[in-house]
This record gives C-alpha cells, structure tokens and sequence, in this order.
C-alpha cells in the first residue's frame, strides 16, 4: 500500500507573548498567593474563581464594527454567534458575579480572587499576554473602614510574604481631594470633549481642561513638581529637546495643583492641613479630606502607623480611574536598574474606590473598594531579597549500577519517599554511570545513592553528598580532602526486612539536615 | 445638553456551559490539589505551567475547511491570521513543551500540571466547558520502574488527600496483553478503513474487524462479559429492545477475548497464568505479560501489595488510547446513586504509556507515561465521605452598635486579626442591629462582638457564642437554656493599653477552641 503523505510537523513554540514556567517558578508563585490568601481569608474575605471566559458584553469591551471585536481582549463568536472572551482582568467579572448572585451574596461582599489574566496587546520585554492577577475587594458599602481595612490588609500581605516593616510603605491619597482643588482652580463646569456639538462654546464654560490636569499630573513621577508646574502653564522641553505644550493655566492656579500633589508632611495631620489650604471651601475637597483623616483615624486605631501607611498626595496613579481613595504599595529598598544605577523597587500594588462597578449590569450604584497586587513584581521583588524559597532542593538520586536490582532500588526510594524525603531513582538508560551523575547535576540533587554488585553482596550502600562533594571539588586543599569525606558506606539492617533501609534513610536525612 | 441615549444593560450572566465558583468550592479544591502536588513533588516531578492559549497547530486539532476551526476546542485568529486555542488537556501541552525545550530539560523529565482546561463541547448536567486538570507524566523512558512508580504515587496520592486504605484500588491492564489476545484471534493485518479503496479486498485479509474488538471491549463494564460475548460473535438486544448487530467471531475467537477481560485470579501470578492461556504464544501478548510482572514485582518491593494495586485485565477504559500499560484508580466504597439504589464510587483517575507524544513534533519517538486525576470526581468523593474541611467557619463579626466608635471596633478586630482568627467589622448599614445579626448568620459567623454605649462606659464588651446560641434556640429546654449561657461579658484591661482587648480575644479562641 502507498504510504500515506507526510503532513507537515507543527512547530513546538508558544504562541507570541505567551510563555511557560518550570520548578520553582510555579511553585514560589504557588506559595506567594497562598500566604496572600491566607491574610485576605483572615480579614473576612472569601474566595471567588470566577470562568475565565465571559460575554464580550459583560466584560463591557467594545463590540466591532466590522467582524472582529477590538480592544484588548482575545475574543472569538461562539455557536450562536454571540462573542466570547477572554477576562483581561478580575474587576470586571467580579462585576458581573455581583449582578447575578446579588441576591445570594452577603452585603458588603468581601471576595478575593487569583488567576491568570489575558491581554491581545502588543507584547514585549516582560510584557506578557497572560499574566496573574491577585485582588481583594469589598463590594456594597462606602465605609471609609473598608477603604482602611484594605490598606491594613495590603502592609499585613507584604509583611507576611517576606518585605519587613521599612521596607515598604502604602501611601494613600484621595480623587475627591483633588476635585476640590480643580473646582478652586476652575468652577465646575462639563467640559465637553473636543468630537461634542457644544465644543465651540468652551470658551464661554471654562478656561481648564480638567482632563489635561490630571494627565499632566499624571507626569508627576516622572518630571517633578518643577515639570508639572511648566507643562500646566507655557509648557517644557522635554529630555530630548522637543517642546510640549503646557495647558494655559495661570501661575497661581498651577502653584495650588502643585501645592495639592506636594502637600506631604510630618504628620498626617499636617498633610491635611496642608491639603485644607489647596482645596480652600471646596465641599468635594473637604469631603475628600475628612475622609482621609478618617481612614487615618481608624488606622491609628488598629496601630498601623506611617512606619506603614501614610497619607500622601503625590500618589496619582489611579487619580484618573477612582472615585475617592487610592492606595499603591511601594518597595522602598534600592535595587540595581539595568545600567547598574540604584533606584527604589516601586510599585508592587494598588488600589482605591470605585462607585459604579455594576451599575452597567442593574443601573444601581454599588460602591465598591479594592486592591490588586502585582503578582509579577511581588514576586520579582521576593527574588530580589532572597525572600523566596530559592533553588528548589532536587530530589536525591538512588542511581541504577546493575538493572536486574530494579526491586531493590525502588525499595529504596520508597523508603526514603515515606520518609517524607523527595527521591527518585534514576529511569534513564544507566549504561553510563557519568550520565546518571549529569543527572543528578541537572536536578540538582543533594545525596546520591549507590549500590553496585559489591554492595548487593556486603549488604552496604554508599550514600554521596554532592553538595559538599561540589565545595570540595571546587576549594578544598588537600588536606580538607582527606578529612572530610563527601562519600559514606551505610550498613543495612540484616536480620529484620522492615527495617533494613532504616539507615539509609537516617544517613540521607542527616545530610539533608548539614545543608540547612 | 440632551441627555445620550442610553446604551442596552449588558446581561449578567456567565456564558453557556461555564460556572463560578464561590468560598470552600475554591478553597477545598485548593487545598487537595496542593496535597497532590507534595507527593508528585515528593516522587521527584517538577511543576510546569504552560500557557492556556496554544497554537491550533500545536494542539494538533483540525484546521478549518472553512473559515472556522472545528472540533471541541475554542479557537479564534490572531493579528496574524495564524489561529490560536484554548488547551483541551495538559498533554498535548506537555508534547509541545517537550518538544521546544528538550535539551534544557532532564531526561527523562517527570513534570506534573494542574489547572483549568476548556472544552468546547455541549454542555450538560454536571459537565462544563471548563474544568480541572491534575495531572503527573515521565517523558523519555521505556522502563516499566516509571509505570510502576506513577502508580505507587496515585495510590499516595488517594491517601495523601483523604481516601482511606481499603476504599481504593489502582488497577493495571496492558494493551499489548490485548493486542496479544487479538493476534490469536485474529493474525495481524492491517485492516483497511472503510473509506479506503483496499476496502473491497477486506475480506481477503482479515475476517476480525480489530477496531470493532476495541469498540465492543469498551462496553464490557456495561454489559458484562455474557453481553461482550453476544456483541463479539452474532448481536444482541439493547436494554430497549433494539437490536445490536454482532461483528461476527466465531464462538472460540470471542471465548478468548472474553478469557481476557475475566482472567483476573487471586494472585497476581494467576492473573498472569491465565493472561498467558489468553496470548499463547503472540510475542506482543508475552511482552505485555512479562511488562505487567515487572511492575508487580517493582510494587511488592516498595510494599505496595493487592490491597493498593492490582493486575486487572478487566480495565479497559483507555486500552484503545494508550500503547502499553494501563491504568485506573477506582473508589470502592458505595454511594446511592439519583434513585437511592447503592453503587460504587468509581473512578476518579487513569492513565498510562503512550509513546508517540513528541513524534508530531519531532518525528523521534518518545516513551512517555502519565497519569490524570479526575479534579472533580475525587472532591465529590471527598465530600461524600466528609473528608473535606466541610463548612469553612464564617469570621467573627464585630458589630456595629455606635457608628462613633467605629476605630474602637476596628482595634478589637485588628487584634483578633493578629491573633490569626478570622474576623470582621460589620461595614454594611449599622441602624438595625437585626440585619447585624443575619448578616453575621449568612456568613455563618461563630461569634458575634457586641459594644454599645453602655459597654463603652463600663469598658467591657459582649461576646455572644453563635453556634451554642442556634443549638440552644433549637431544642434546649428552659433548664439547659439558663445553665448554658451563649453571650459573656468580657472586662477589658483598663491600665495597660496595649494590653486592652487580650481578654476579648482570649475569650473568643476558648469559644472557637470549644466548637472543634
């Protein structure tokens, strides 16, 4: 018979801006979330794992005007032609959860979730199309006491994963303080977008563009207080020459933005004194600033102090997108950047009010508070400190000498695995002892076994210590050598069967115990 | 201004065939998986998290003939018009994870996956479009060691999690045994396909339709070996009356197939006697044989006797997919089924060797052997057996009495929290206390705080014992009701401020200690 064509051979890549983890990798990641888990359970919330895929049109993503959804998400038409997608985050499915089981929910509804979520961005260096997300949200009451319990519950998941006290801080601001100093800067007035009918009259409504401050402000950490201060007025050359135009403001309305995001003092109180001043009688403003003081307040209370939590006006990131409070945790020890200059670790996480999660799904206003911690550059910040568990411990390697003996070194393995001791016995072809060793190399494996014809036969085995065989080979004299051996014979027990490994296992479990 | 028309209300509501899933339903899952994930990684396999989202091409599902991929998997193109997918298991993954990075990983690589794998199929009762995978493969090594050894773990496995010794049994089959049997009965030809145009020549060949074997020994734990035998040689009639056409054995041809599925004995060594009188003398059956007395005499070295894992030519899940060794993990205990009639769990696991994973990808052909756990099943059975942490306590609630007072509640909680006991602040509306407490009973709280004005005054607090108080509502009598208080006064420190609410906690860990 003709032999069937060949089809082509797929290519075994992941797709682009896709990519896999191995060992370790997994498992750091596994046992970060846990302990995060473990404080958000501990401060009343619960667990959610909602579908990874939702409606295109509960995710509120835009419906395409041609044939193929754009925006952001993977999506794709199901059977009867609706659009599926993708969750690009956690906020939006929470959402839809709290719409549809609302009834069945406590009110407020604390929930956590973690899990991958998927972006169709463009990708690049670190930036990936699917990524873990971690949050905590309280859902359906505007207590400022959620707001401050989030931020407590944020220092308490840092200190628990491993960053001591010091070497963070959660700052917190305020959407409406800011508010207030716009409505002093310019009164409150629509101001319409440029594609609006009524764009012609702006003019006669209002000389700021209030969404030109808060993208100007938005600048702050990157060109200062001197920068925000030119771009709100005649504008700066920027750091390659080229000149952006600033908004127009007045020197003196500039100054009382600058004043707001500067407003940082001693004390808290001093702060909102501060913050007092920039905001003049705005009600926005004031609202905004009592509100502060109270999550301070209640913060105090609970004795988190601003060795942890401090009220700061220069946070802006999330100004744009939350209603009231906004919170960001932030490493504050150095690291090297890339060119080997130090610069502070940054933003790990953030946070803040929002009030109108799932009025897209009822038309009621719930207001919600939450946070998401980026798992990513917690992780990448553990790694940093030495917080993780490091180099997983590979597994020992009972080696195979003579392959009729297949029983006897599973007994072996099995003994030490009931032991509670991560062991193997080595599966691939044993001809070549030097492979076996490779082996273990590549696994990293602390303790090799061994028991060849003579050991069989003297009822013996030698037990390896390959950490210590590694300093040896690598710095030890001659004399060191000699007296500290890396290789140990170990009797077996010979007349009671049960018992006969006992000692193998007590000689790998000593080593173990050598190398911390 | 005219008001904008408003848009539709997105309808909230997870898509077709997909779930959420709330509180313990995520924790309990969590935390057997992480059980699971101690013995694969006590066995030596490393965790791999691939990406959910594969090339189709990878995947190896069919390519659309039209404009859409078919064929169970959710697919949609990317910016390339190269289509993507969402995995449908954790092997075809493994394959292509394998094949990419092949000469950084350990050979033979042991890797163990878990995690969510969608479907797209129609949904019914009980089976969603996305759902759990655990599972745990040794790629690149023939030897039966690594069957043996995936079966010692899925046995560890079971324990490890919950199911008692006695209420499980590992039971291993092997293809070749059957290809063996059918060799016998059928000498090997290669049998043409319908569609092929040898097809007319089919009666020259073979008068045993192989694939059609395969398809009637599926059936054999539904119908029995008296219903294989009809099925095997001239029909039989449905449970509805229909009539099932035979494929034609002859009666000794169907006898030895039928030997086959029965030839389970007391011992592993009669079991494989009787495989032998199956096979005769088809090279292929002996090597199956003399592969699954490998495996038991590996086992019974490591003390994993009948009572674990058993010979039993009775599997035949799987046997049309894997290549050599079989096998399935089955729960034995009785549960009543939809109509109260009693009936065995069954299984909850399968696997075994299947050595052509890579070849797709690489032509080479690699020996590979894995095991999946059915997530889903195994936590039903758990929960039969009340095996899972059940209920999971609701926090202590801290109720709201005084809104003034609000930083005073949030120190109690603050130091329950550090205590490491789960508690909240009431954050809903506080007016009516009574919604307090059916807030704190949805939650299913244990213990209620209460501090009103008076409280305050004399600096105590009441803690109100919510379990006892409902087991007391329920079916105390007056005596009992006045002999077993469910609410205490709790005097608070008065000179030593940091020291204030350690009789409050202290109080509410002896009533939690109380509850178990």
């Amino acid at each position: 018979m003709a032999k069937p064509a060949k089809t082509p051979r797929p290519r075994a890549e992941t797709p682009k801006g896709f990519r896999d983890y191995f060992g370790t990798e997994v498992t750091e990641r596994a046992e970060m979330l846990q302990k995060i888990a473990g404080v958000y359970h501990r401060y009343g919330f619960d667990a959610l794992e909602s579908s990874a895929v939702e409606t295109l049109d509960a995710l509120g993503k835009y419906l395409p005007d041609v044939d193929r959804p754009e925006g952001g998400v993977f999506a794709w038409q199901d059977e009867d032609k609706n659009y599926l997608a993708l969750r690009y985050d956690l906020t939006a499915p929470l959402a839809r959860v709290y719409a549809q089981h609302r009834n069945e929910l406590p009110t407020p509804y604390r929930r956590y979730a973690m899990g991958p979520v998927w972006r169709n961005e463009k990708p690049g260096p670190g930036r990936f199309r699917q990524f873990y997300q971690c949050d905590a949200d309280t859902v359906g009451t505007a207590s400022m006491a959620a707001d401050a319990e989030i931020c407590a519950m944020l220092a308490d998941c840092l200190e628990e994963v491993g960053i001591p006290r010091g070497d963070y801080v959660v700052r917190v601001n305020n959407r409406k303080v800011l508010n207030g100093v716009l409505d002093v800067v310019a009164p409150e007035v629509p101001f319409p977008k440029e594609n609006d009918r009524m764009g012609s009259v702006r003019a006669a409504f209002s000389k700021v563009d209030r969404e030109g401050v808060l993208r100007t402000i938005d600048k702050f950490d990157k060109v200062g207080a001197i920068g925000v201060r030119e771009l709100l007025t005649k504008g700066r050359k920027d750091a390659s020459g080229a000149f952006i135009d600033g908004i127009g403001l007045a020197i003196e309305q500039a100054e009382r933005v600058v004043r707001f995001l500067t407003a940082r003092g001693n004390t808290a109180e001093a702060t909102l004194e501060n913050l007092q001043a920039a905001v003049g009688d705005s009600a926005i403003g004031l609202e905004g600033i009592s509100e502060l003081r109270e999550i301070a307040t209640l913060l105090a209370a609970q004795g988190y102090g601003p060795d942890r939590i401090v009220i700061d006006p220069s946070v802006v990131r999330g100004l744009g997108y939350y209603t009231g409070p906004v919170f960001e945790a932030e490493l504050t020890f150095e690291i090297l950047d890339e060119k080997g200059r130090p610069r502070q670790f940054g933003s790990v996480a953030g946070g803040g009010r929002y009030d109108d999660l799932v009025a897209r799904f009822t038309r009621e206003q719930v207001p919600a508070v939450g946070v998401s911690i980026g798992v990513d550059r917690l992780l990448a910040a553990l790694r940093e400190k030495g917080r993780t568990g490091g180099e997983a411990r590979g597994p020992v390697v009972v080696t195979v000498m003579d392959r009729t003996r297949m029983a006897e070194y599973q007994a072996m393995v099995g003994e030490l695995r009931q032991a509670g001791i991560r062991a193997e016995v080595y599966l691939g072809n044993p001809k070549n002892f030097g492979n076996q060793m490779k082996y273990a190399d590549r696994r990293g494996s602390p303790v090799a076994v061994i028991a060849g014809e003579d050991e069989f036969a003297r009822e013996v085995v030698q037990v390896k210590d390959l950490i210590l065989g590694a300093q040896i080979a690598q710095d030890a004299t001659l004399e060191e050598w000699k007296d500290r051996p890396s290789q140990y014979e170990v009797e077996l027990i010979r007349d009671d069967p049960p018992r006969k490994y006992e000692p193998l296992v007590d000689k790998v479990r000593e080593i173990l115990a050598g190398h911390g």
